[in-house]
This record gives structure tokens, C-alpha cells and sequence, in this order.
């Protein structure tokens, strides 16, 4: 790889559902001269996040982004060159590096990341913003399960739905995961202490879910949205709190006029419930409090996020379109 | 009227859609002997109430009336005869007397009146548990507005709407009503003191929102559900409190299978809002404090509830259906 140039992926076509490989293109470019304030850094990896697909899409609530434009993504990577004094050359940073293999942008949009405790890549997973810190600020603040609670989650075996199951776990939660397929399922019972698992795959999920949370749900932490909701709304308690972190289910097409709506939602009046939605931008004061906690938690090993790592830029749109689809558990991620 | 025998209406069908005049028959039963702890009372007036209609339907939540059973309703009325220690001979009481001019029934299921403090019809008004107390409940302890902010109602022109925007008038906050006509639009400004109406008859029903409540929406109190929850869940602002009370555009045909869910409850997520459901039934604690706080505003005259009454029993049907229709404004009562 050249250090005079950069790779990015850029947007091709606007992508008609799942997007494709073909909807991205990679393209080489020279460097630009640094400006004051600027870093240079050379990107290590991605994270492969669903809010991406929605900024592929003319209305995306995340913008949009333009044809031919750089794709954004979150990622590490280290500095080679800065024109900042708040970074040097050789320190880690976390933050929008969009998808390409030298990011070239302001200091002030980054964060320098400790290496030293926890991987790089860590800061993508369980400390990362879209994923354990976007679970913490899901669990902690939105949720607040309490011990003895049923937690259920959703895309239980993807990277926020299996350290948010973990925290809950933390919590003294009796913890349920949803997901697809009877290796998930033996994912999250076996390697991350679920205590059941759902398979949503199989036609008697409802049946399932009355097996694994006897007496109701207390808490749903939703990732998926579509049916499913309704067949959690069917089964909580009285004073249940419906966490809405995402609707993977329901990416598709123009958002803005709106997804399946859940059709039970009127359990909520009959059983005093809450649906609550959050991004874990609406929380900026619990960041630190989350980051310590997920830290102390993965270093006893009581919080694990396997990693599901696709390699190059040119596997972009594959890596994403797994994303959807399913294919993968715990966080996945592009090495540059 | 006799004396000794009991006029009762009876669900002679189950309903299609709104209830019809046809659904009910009425009957004449001579009295029972009165048992031990039990008052027979001369229904005065009924309230027609939404959750009727679902208990007509076979899988409602409130319980289902078999063919040729009684149908229910809430009242108020006067003791006749008690076998009751609580209770004596010309006590006013109300409580679930049934669509019937004269209940029999356990004391302990009827709460004593005090018609010095307000007329007797107020108790199934500002004082009703499912008019003024719903109201109060939904927006004291669920939406919990602020001065200052902008508080949305719909079915404002109804018993709970209306009710629900003085409340939130007393707590400082900006009121928009939304009803359907003009003439609905002008009493809840001219008469309840709302700051704006939006009449949902009209196909701009989003821009007269925008224009109504141009910061967007705080708090929506949500009688209605329907396209028209959508239309508010798009202009909410962060930290939004959407109470479900209740959907009466969506009453109709098995509930227990849903609803038209609201479609862009994503808007939640991105806005870190809630949507909270709850019935009055579930605040048993909040009912005296919210009795006399209405008793007050409405003794100073700063909470009014227009009463809307339809005379006889065999006019029940027709009542009910009005309900849904919205061909009244105020308290919709039977007077026996």
C-alpha cells in the first residue's frame, strides 16, 4: 500500500434493499496537504454498523450521503502525521474515519484510545460507541432492569444485542436471547451465560419466548423490530420497558415515511408499559461511567464480544450486506 | 316505570364494526330478593364509555359479555333498599351499575357520592374514573408536562381530551386540541381556553399541526391512535412523552390480534422519546388527590365538562355509536 495515497470505498449506486458489493466502488486518491489541526492516520479497522445503510439512502435520518461519495464508517487507527497539539504521531484513535485507508481530518473529531487497556479493536466492541457503550447507556439508563427481571434481547448474537445481554446479566437479570438459527443459539447459552435462547427462525417463537420467560417479559431490548416486536408486546408484564435501539428488520427503502409499525403497541396501555427509543448520542455524560464499567467487565472476563472480521476495503459492501442477512455473530469488522 | 321489575339492555348480536341500535334489545326482569351485604340502586345516569365497545367484542381485554347478557357500563344512582352496613336507603352512589335502571349488586362494589361537592352526572365527568381521573392520571403521572411546554391531545372534544387540556392548561403548558370540524375546533378555543385547535377532517392536518405547535411537540396524549399518531410521532421533539390512553380509530374487529401500528415509531430513537401506556386502574393511589384537585378547578371554574345526554335506555345503542362517530363534544351520558 502506498503512504502517498489513500483507498476509500465510495458510494456507486444507491442500494435497492440489502446493499450489494456492486453498489461500492474503491477508488485511490493522492494526499492531500495536511491543513493546521489536522491528522493524518492510518486506518486499522471498521466497524460495520447498521446506521451505514440508512446514510446510503437519500433520507437517511443520519444524511445522506452523495454518489461518489466516501462511505462513512467508525474505525481505529494510528497517527502518522499530525498538525494538532492535542495528537502525535504513533497515538491510537477511535472515531469517523469513513471507510478508506488513510483519514485525513481534524483532531477535534477524534479520541485517543488507551491500547495499553484493551485492544484497538475493543474500542469498535465492547467500549465502542455504536456497540458496548450504545448496549450500556440501552440497559443502564433506558431499561434500568432490575435483579430478578426477565431481559430479553433481540439480535441477541450481534455486537450491541450480546453485550447488552451481558450487562443485563450483570445485573442480576434472568437474560433471553433472540436470534436465528440453532448456532446462535448455542452462542449465547453456552459461550456468553444466557440463561435461554429463542430461535426466531422457527415457526413457534412465541411458544419459545412463553418457555424461556414464564412469567413475561419485563424488559425487551430491541434491535429488530417487524413482528417480532409484536410477539414480545404480546407477552409483557405489567410495567414492562420496550427498549428501541434499532429495527435491522425494517432498513429498507425510505425510512422517512415510516416502517411496520407494531400492531400490538396497545399492550402498553393495558399492562402500564413503556416503548422508549434512544440513541446513545442523547446520553454524552454517561459515556465515561460506561466506558470504565464495560472496561472492568471485559478485563475480569465477564463481558466477551467474539470478533467476526472480514479483510480489505474491496470486501466493504460484503461485510455490510452480512450485517443484514445475518451471517455472523458478535462484532464484525473490517481490517483495513 | 314499576317498581318491582328491572329494564335492562342486553347484547342481542355482536356488533360489525361501530355498534348499531340493532346489537341491543331491551328487557324487563322482575327483581331478585336482595342478599345479605347487597343494595338495590335506581339507576340515574350511565356513562358511555370506549371500553364498552370492546367488551361487546369476543376477545376483549376488559372481558367479554355473552349473548343476551348485560352490557356494561358505569353509573351512578341512588340507593333504594340495603342489606349493607355501608350503605343506607337514599345514598347516592356510583360504580359498574350496568346498562339497567335498576342494579342489584354487592356494596362493596359502589363508592358513596357526595352530590353537596358536585352534581351526581360529574362523578361520571370531571370526577369519572374514566373521564376526569383518566385524564388526570395520563397527564400528571404519565406525560407529566411542564410549563412551558406544548401539550397535543386528540379527541380533544371528547370527555378525556378535553378534560386531559384544561389539566395541562393548569400546569402552564401550550394546549393544542385535535378534533374533527370546525365547529369542535372552536369549542375547545372559545370554550375550554385551548391556545390552538387542529381539526383532523382537513387533508393539512401536518402543517396545522406545525402552525399550532411550531417548536414541536412535548407531550401528545393520544386518544385516537391511527394515521394520525404518525402524523405527531414526525413532529415530536427530543424527550417526547406520547401517552397511549387509548385508540378509538381503532376499535373495531378482534384488538387482540392489533392494530395499525404506528409506523414511525423509530422517531422515538432518533428523538430519545417514550410512549407510555397506561389505564387509570393501574394509579389506585393517585384517585383521591386526583379527585379533589378537579373538585377544586372545577368549583373556581377552571375545568369545564359540557354534558352531552341522550335520554332512555332502548337509545343506548345509538349512544354508543355516537362514541365512535364523534357526534358530540363533552360527556357523552344515558339518563335512565
Amino acid at each position: 500500500m502506498s503512504t502517498d495515497s489513500n483507498r476509500k470505498v465510495v458510494l456507486a449506486s444507491r442500494p435497492r434493499g440489502v446493499p450489494a458489493p456492486g453498489d461500492f466502488r474503491v477508488e485511490t486518491e493522492a494526499l492531500a496537504p495536511l491543513a493546521d489541526g489536522q491528522v493524518r492516520v492510518d486506518v486499522s479497522h471498521l466497524s460495520i454498523d447498521a446506521f451505514i445503510r440508512t446514510a446510503l439512502e437519500t433520507s437517511g435520518y443520519h444524511g445522506s450521503i452523495p454518489l461518489g461519495g466516501t462511505v462513512v464508517a467508525l474505525g481505529v487507527g494510528r497517527v502518522r502525521e499530525s498538525r494538532a497539539a492535542t495528537l502525535a504521531a504513533g497515538d491510537w484513535v477511535s472515531g469517523p474515519l469513513l471507510a478508506q485507508s488513510v483519514a485525513t481530518l481534524p483532531a477535534a473529531m477524534l479520541s485517543r484510545i488507551d491500547v495499553q487497556r484493551a485492544p484497538a479493536t475493543a474500542y469498535l466492541g465492547v467500549l465502542g460507541l455504536t456497540t458496548g457503550l450504545t448496549a450500556y447507556v440501552g440497559v443502564r439508563r433506558v431499561g434500568r432492569v432490575q435483579a430478578g427481571e426477565t431481559f430479553v434481547v433481540s439480535a441477541a448474537a450481534g455486537a450491541v444485542g450480546s453485550v447488552a445481554g451481558q450487562i443485563a446479566k450483570q445485573d442480576g437479570a434472568r437474560v433471553v436471547g433472540i436470534a436465528g438459527g440453532e448456532a446462535k443459539s448455542r452462542f449465547l447459552t453456552q459461550q456468553l451465560g444466557f440463561d435461554a435462547a429463542v430461535d426466531y427462525k422457527r415457526d413457534d417463537v412465541a411458544d419459545q419466548l412463553r418457555a424461556a420467560a414464564p412469567g413475561g417479559v419485563d424488559v425487551y431490548f430491541d434491535n429488530v423490530g417487524g413482528p417480532l416486536l409484536d410477539v414480545v408486546l404480546d407477552q409483557i408484564k405489567l410495567r414492562a420497558r420496550i427498549v428501541i435501539c434499532g429495527a435491522i428488520s425494517q432498513y429498507s427503502g425510505d425510512m422517512s415515511r415510516g416502517v411496520r409499525g407494531p400492531a400490538l403497541y396497545l399492550r402498553l396501555a393495558e399492562r402500564q408499559s413503556r416503548m422508549e427509543g434512544f440513541a446513545v448520542t442523547h446520553f454524552p455524560e454517561a459515556l465515561a461511567e460506561g466506558e470504565a464499567a464495560l472496561a472492568g467487565w471485559m478485563r475480569e472476563g465477564r463481558i466477551r464480544l467474539p470478533e467476526h472480521v472480514v479483510h480489505g476495503l474491496e470486501s466493504f459492501g460484503a461485510a455490510l450486506a452480512t450485517l443484514f442477512t445475518g451471517g455472523h455473530t458478535g462484532k464484525l469488522l473490517l481490517a483495513v
